[in-house]
């Protein structure tokens, strides 16, 4: 049974003279009737010849004709191909005739995912001098490694199926997250600890999944903080309570009594990228053991530290097993990877482990095996002090930027670690005219805005350096200053 | 700033005597408080010394001293190790003394992953005549293709940094997929209209999240069924109701009239096999148009048909935009891809797209990437064919071996499709004792009792034989035979 002959046709039999005729007929009707759409590759004739037990001179009989007739158009070497712009009665209108007009109300779709339900975002240009936050450099990653490390990778798992694959992560690839955060961060744990997630996102999904009662749950949050957590945490039915945050990280004699779950950034807040002082630590972890809270810390960046004897990770100074840290490959290598991790105190971890399981089985094996080797090897240790030293230049650069050319307008915050600066606005200006001032110029800005959940805002711009070399960072804040008076 | 630095290190400054013994006392301190723990590798003497500030020598002596000391071992080649079974003073009794142990019933967790939250379930081992259901033959994927692919996908990605990456899929990718889909299964669909997700499980995950409102949105499921699906609908708060299937599949009458949702295997109905009639077919499509109900078709392993023209995917005959189609590769190349998509009407793609940013952000690129050369040079269709023909000797040789073997025993259901037969126990017997005692002769089946969500159900055995060789399979039901009196 071939995939042609499961499209429906079918021939008379063997040594008819009207083989050929019907392979054309057929051929052609389901060009017609939209099945065969525009641009779709056809099998070689060879291929289609084999798997319908026709001569191969019928099958290229059949396409010649189909070909002359401009059903089909052949491109050299790449083979042949139903042909866009057929006759008006050739369209293949079936498409678009049974499907519905997109909408975003559509009742079928539950009240919360009727807004989503629009048109998805259009595709974004970047600006030329980009400050986009929360992204590595791409051409700093080690691409041909990578590719090695894939081909052992795939060499090595040799014929494993896959399906007995651990949802939690390969044993070797939670080794070596192990050992990596041990070094990186101090974070005492062992690769049974660790759970293996499709990214930082889906940590918190996870972590939402197992923590969080619809309707009934209060999640403390920071505020400002990071939209695709809170929107994860809305998604599981968290109630949201915003907690502000000052120059020593989340204040937390204003966590609400009965949050019981708590999403805090100590090492560089995101987005103001202030470090939460040592006494805030102490207190947090102090109050979620009395209250029966969970923390959620999330150390998205904070490989790239920048002087300073960095302060612990809640992690490492939690005792009663009340914090779950979550981590992510998206800065030290690429986003692209989609991996990041959760370490778990055992109470937590058959669960994580369970809502894993159920929500994708587990990451591709292939990914897990050549970053386990990556890890394993000592690579990702010198890619990451590779790029500690590029980002170090560029985060200098910018401050000395700043300082110099901004000094009336923008007042940096200080911060030790990561891949972006924030600055509040001196003036109390219009941050949204600004940018789109600066956009103009092409200057890719954001401004804090959007990372408010509460009303007291107070405006600001971040300067993400991870996409952006020197001489652009230079340049791009030349011509943002153009925006103010001399 | 260094790995160990950052370990919270902090040496006398530079010339002073006084370096090398304190590199080596808080390195012992370390190993000792257990924040580098057994097994441990550590950095090489060079980029420890480079990171540090210090001489090579210095790090060589400070090795050397605690390899002499026995808190570290050396492999050769491989590199320095934290030692294990260190005195018991020096055992790292921290990380065990901190976590408290684990319990399924931890009240931070929400109700519904307590259960869960118990020990993962053990390891289990395959049995040698391994008749397991839902995977294909693994030395039967093509690595040197697949390795190549890989290489050839990150090397023409380069720099991409992943960031921009749809969460729908690379349109390459996603256009390949409406190719593959068109050919093997005659669903017409084009790029725009896939989503690709983590495997088919992501697929309903999504799909639950957007269809279903927690505690109001009954879902029909088929009874018997594919308990990961129920398993995920119940996550997200869906109300079940079991729908039985004869041997014209889901028995379209019983379907509750409030079902909102209703899920069905039409092509090979899981577990049992058997196809669903035209009439059905007919009948469910127009029962969910007139109730305002959507339908999610499970098309998981029907690339694998065997003889008779197949009946059409309810996706193909649907005219209304109510069929959420979905696809696997878990079936046509390997699970350890964890590669799936949804054909999705215009109404749901936006929400579905959405849903998947929000969860995971999108599948890794160099995956989607690797994934559409395979399809769009032709790999996938030549391996589905060659596939087609290794599973359709297996299959043969099992129906064979069932009739002349086990006729008064097994009664085999009828199918035309997929990588496992079911046969009903002819007898009223208890298959739990039969699989128990099968698998003592080191045969591995799976009953139909698991699949069942009433009570009704009727004793019958699984062969799946996309993992077993036609040696094994004869083998394994020879040995099976033994259990009954000849």
């Amino acid at each position: 049974m071939s995939p042609l002959l499961e499209l429906g046709l079918s021939l008379p039999r063997r040594g008819s003279r009207r083989r050929l005729r019907s392979l054309y007929e057929q051929l052609r009707a389901a060009i017609l009737g939209g099945r065969l759409h525009p641009g779709l590759r056809l099998p070689s004739s060879r291929a289609l010849a084999a798997d319908y037990g026709v001569s191969r001179a019928t099958v290229v009989a059949t396409y010649e004709r189909l070909l002359g007739e401009g059903y089909l158009i052949a491109r050299s070497g790449a083979g042949t191909f139903v042909a866009h712009g057929l006759p008006a009665h050739a369209a293949p209108a079936r498409v678009p005739a049974r499907m519905p007009a997109a909408s975003g109300s559509d009742p079928r779709l539950t009240a919360a995912w009727r807004e989503a339900g629009d048109a998805p975002p259009p595709a974004v240009r970047r600006a030329r001098y980009d400050f986009r936050i929360g992204v590595p450099d791409a051409e700093a990653f080690p691409t041909d490694l990578w590719r090695r490390l894939l081909g052992r990778a795939v060499r090595e798992a040799g014929a494993a199926g896959g399906d007995d694959a651990s949802p939690q992560g390969s044993p070797a690839l939670r080794a070596g997250i192990a050992s990596h955060v041990s070094f990186t961060r101090a974070v005492a744990c062992r690769a049974e600890d660790v759970i293996v997630t499709a990214g930082a996102q889906q940590a918190f999904n996870l972590l939402a999944q197992v923590l969080v009662t619809p309707g009934r749950t209060p999640v403390a949050v920071e505020d400002p903080g990071y939209p695709p957590l809170h929107a994860v945490l809305r998604a599981a039915g968290a109630r949201l309570a915003p907690v502000p945050v000052d120059a020593a990280g989340l204040i937390v004699e204003r966590i609400p009594r009965a949050a019981r779950v708590i999403c805090v950034t100590p090492s560089h807040q995101f987005p103001l990228g202030t470090a939460m002082s040592l006494e805030r630590r102490t207190a947090l972890l102090e109050l979620a053991r009395a209250r029966g809270a969970v923390i959620i810390e999330d150390d998205y960046d904070s490989e790239f530290r920048f002087g300073g004897r960095p302060l612990d990770a809640l992690q490492t100074l939690d005792t009663g097993g009340t914090v779950l840290y979550v981590g992510t490959f998206s800065k030290s290598l690429t986003p692209a990877l989609r991996t990041g991790f959760i370490v778990a105190p055992p109470w937590a971890r058959a669960a994580l482990t369970a809502a894993k399981r159920l929500h994708d089985g587990h990451q591709p094996t292939v990914l897990q095996d050549a970053l386990a080797l990556l890890i394993g090897e000592g690579h990702l240790a010198r890619h990451v002090r590779r790029m500690r030293r590029l980002y170090e230049r560029r985060r200098r650069l910018l401050l000395e930027l700043l300082a110099r050319d901004f000094a009336g307008l923008l007042e940096p915050v200080q911060s030790v670690a990561g891949l972006h600066v924030s600055a509040w606005l001196r003036s109390a200006g219009d941050a949204g005219a600004l940018l789109t001032r600066a956009r103009a110029l092409d200057v890719g800005i954001q401004s804090l805005d959007g990372f408010y959940l509460g009303t007291r805002r107070r405006p600001g711009l971040i300067f993400g350096y991870g996409a952006i070399g020197e001489r652009e960072l230079a340049a791009g804040l030349a011509r943002l200053r153009t925006l103010w008076p001399t």
